[in-house]
């Protein structure tokens, strides 16, 4: 039977706002990047979000992040990789003892923002963020972007690399992401959406942006939750694979 | 056989710049209360100095502070107890995943600055300290001033409350600190430091700042590294500690 | 005629992300209370907010904070009187230079949060804020919650105190907010709040929430519009101040 | 008569504690560059280095950094150009006003750090610089490395760019810094750091780390206050030009 991981970023708290609907996402994903605090994420919020998630049995990635609150995050930064490598396993251990005190724990690490993006292709980096992964120890996987080189180094680390692919997002006949500045870029009807999602996890394939067929293998989509026309655009992600038999859960 | 810890607060880097000479304290401390971020500690430099601790044996605490780092955690802050409990949980977890990766685990808790005078009489701040630490798990001792409604909380919580005196302070006739505005609040001569420590620990007595003897009870007495006298004060006690024939070790 | 002002917290982003609609309570308010960095605010999104009340003549106020990101500002924190006058001191000239760069200027004050609390009774605090003000220069006044010893001190050192009230919460018979864990303390309907202001601006009075009538002097009123709900309460404010002729109008 | 100004980053404390004896220094140079408070510099203490500037009548410059208190301002950022702006405007006004009170005024702005570094190469945040600097107003120029892309931007934009040298850095042949993980990257002798910028101040010349002699124009020359030997080899700076008969005043 197919099977394919629903992710989504959640635990985004500012200043005490959650800036998703945790709760309602919590009830379509199977798999949950919780904000670590150096971009979003504060501690008491991080712990309902992390309790709320262990009820539904949903499982619990680390969302860690450059030490960029006032850019949340996206913000490209250069790093010494030993700094960045220890805020890393700071933000890890952080949320892990949150989510052990839930009732749960973490499984997995999906980089955040402008992170995750400079690990497609800055080996350093990429290095920093699969050296905290193997110091925190504890067989965690690692969400990452398909052709990241960070995948490379992530396997021979022994660290298990899982691709994801995005719901909402248009692709190039290359099979990466259609940059935000360009037509195309963003999915927003729900039904498209789903349909997409659902050829991807039966077929393997995508249309891509320019009406070419892409192939792409992918163990987890990524959708959000961070307006309600995005909670509804997941709800019918989710929808449209249980209605064409795909199971959908968990990766980790 | 006497015995006595001698604790002093290390790690506290703060953008890049180490406060204290952490090495030349290691070398003479048992105990290293080590910053967490919130006030001090960037993890990169933590990671060192929990090295260097590993490396010398030195028994690791967490240093936890409120989210203060303009104020360097010195700003006592009126905090939601929840949210307070989990912003520590949250600090300990981070230094103890730090610790583990270099070699070594965080055995006891000192809270910091602002909190740790707070939690001598406020009783909702004190149980969400005493809260943290139960949470956390793992037989955690909190390191506390004599007289801190916190001891009682703690120990009704299972949680071992060990207390601590300090070596450069004077003392009123009632066990409590001079405050550092009255004259007789700074014990400044490194020899005269040493002397009144090697009577607390042989002899459970200070002279207070009347002229009057107290009796005081720690197992712990707190030495400070942020400069080169108070290195030298440092190390005085603990050879003036040897000469005695007082053992010097954790006790953790 | 009877005018009377409306004002609102505007300029709240965190991490990029407004917490109102500003654009829309602009279109309601005569005075914006702007956030100025250290409770929320980002420099780029202020500006943006300053030029949309230049546009429409909306007075502009600094709304200056606690360092305290992480509380948003709500956290009470015992301050170093200088310490607090300067941080204040900093966030006016921050937030004027790029009122002025905006078309307009900073033409009075509001403290925030906790410390707009803080100060109804604490004199050395509720100084350090009057301190600030009058080092700033210029003439600005500043808006407090009536009561506040902060008023007494404003005037004394030469500084118009505007009193204001509020139009969303309940009162007790002496005249104090209803705290907002007990009954009455939010007024949500819509209509009520408009009937209360109106009868606030033109005849001095208001129902307390034992059903008592209270007198209360305000030159102003603050509204919300952190959520559709509550800009549509705003809205019925205005709208009911207009109906019953009384001119909105800053005081500024 | 030849004429140098001596300049020095100032007001760098963090969490309360000053990195530099900025009273030592003050007594040396002719410019001081004070932190904004974005990658240090509290309010408090910023204000007391502003008055002792004020009386001692060295020129006051901002020295404005990208928002990073975690990096010290030292991580290169990608910025969207606009947000820079106003942050880099923020600081300005921040740190005008402060100074104002304190008796003085910003006359010039020397960026910070990795955005120092960042706009001798980068057009785009070279201009988000002078773009802050125009909005400001008041004539502030501009103190920059020799060869930046933001000189000529700063010139067409009807600001004074000021050329400053390093008295403690080598120079490759082609007038760059000679990086600091190669040798000849620090000058660390005071007498050699001195022969050198009097010799760069009478004759404009310098001798290169692979001994050839080049030509260097510079109307600062940045001297560092961080150290017990960084405030010795100022002083010898200073002494050596004062010998040699070069008048040692601000270029503000």
């Amino acid at each position: 039977m197919t099977t394919i991981d629903l992710n989504s970023d959640l635990g985004e708290s500012v200043a005490g706002f959650p800036l998703a609907d945790d709760a309602a996402v919590l009830d379509i994903v199977t798999s949950a990047n919780v904000a670590c605090g150096y971009h979003a994420g504060e501690p008491h919020l991080l712990r309902r979000t992390l309790a709320a998630a262990a009820e539904r049995g949903v499982a619990v990635g680390a969302h860690p992040s450059y030490n960029d609150p006032a850019g949340f995050g996206r913000r490209a930064i250069d790093y010494d990789a030993a700094q960045l490598a220890d805020e890393l396993l700071y933000q890890l251990g952080a949320l892990d003892t949150l989510a052990r005190a839930a009732g749960t724990r973490v499984s997995y690490v999906k980089p955040h923002g402008a992170l995750y993006n400079r690990i497609v292709h800055d080996e350093e980096q990429a290095r920093a963020v699969v050296d905290a992964v193997r110091a925190f120890g504890g067989g965690l996987a690692l969400l990452l972007l398909p052709g990241s080189v960070a995948i490379g180094l992530a396997e021979a680390a022994g660290i298990r690399a899982v691709a994801e692919a995005f719901a909402d997002r248009g692709y190039t006949p290359e099979g990466t992401l259609v940059p935000r500045t360009q037509p195309g870029a963003v999915i927003a009807d729900p039904q498209a959406a789903a349909d997409r999602v659902v050829r991807l996890a039966t077929d393997g394939t995508l249309e891509a942006v320019d009406g070419s067929v892409i192939r792409l293998s992918a163990e987890s989509v990524c959708v959000h939750g961070d307006s309600p026309d995005s909670v509804e655009l997941s709800r019918r992600v989710r929808a449209g694979l249980e209605e064409a038999g795909v199971q959908v859960r968990s990766f980790a």
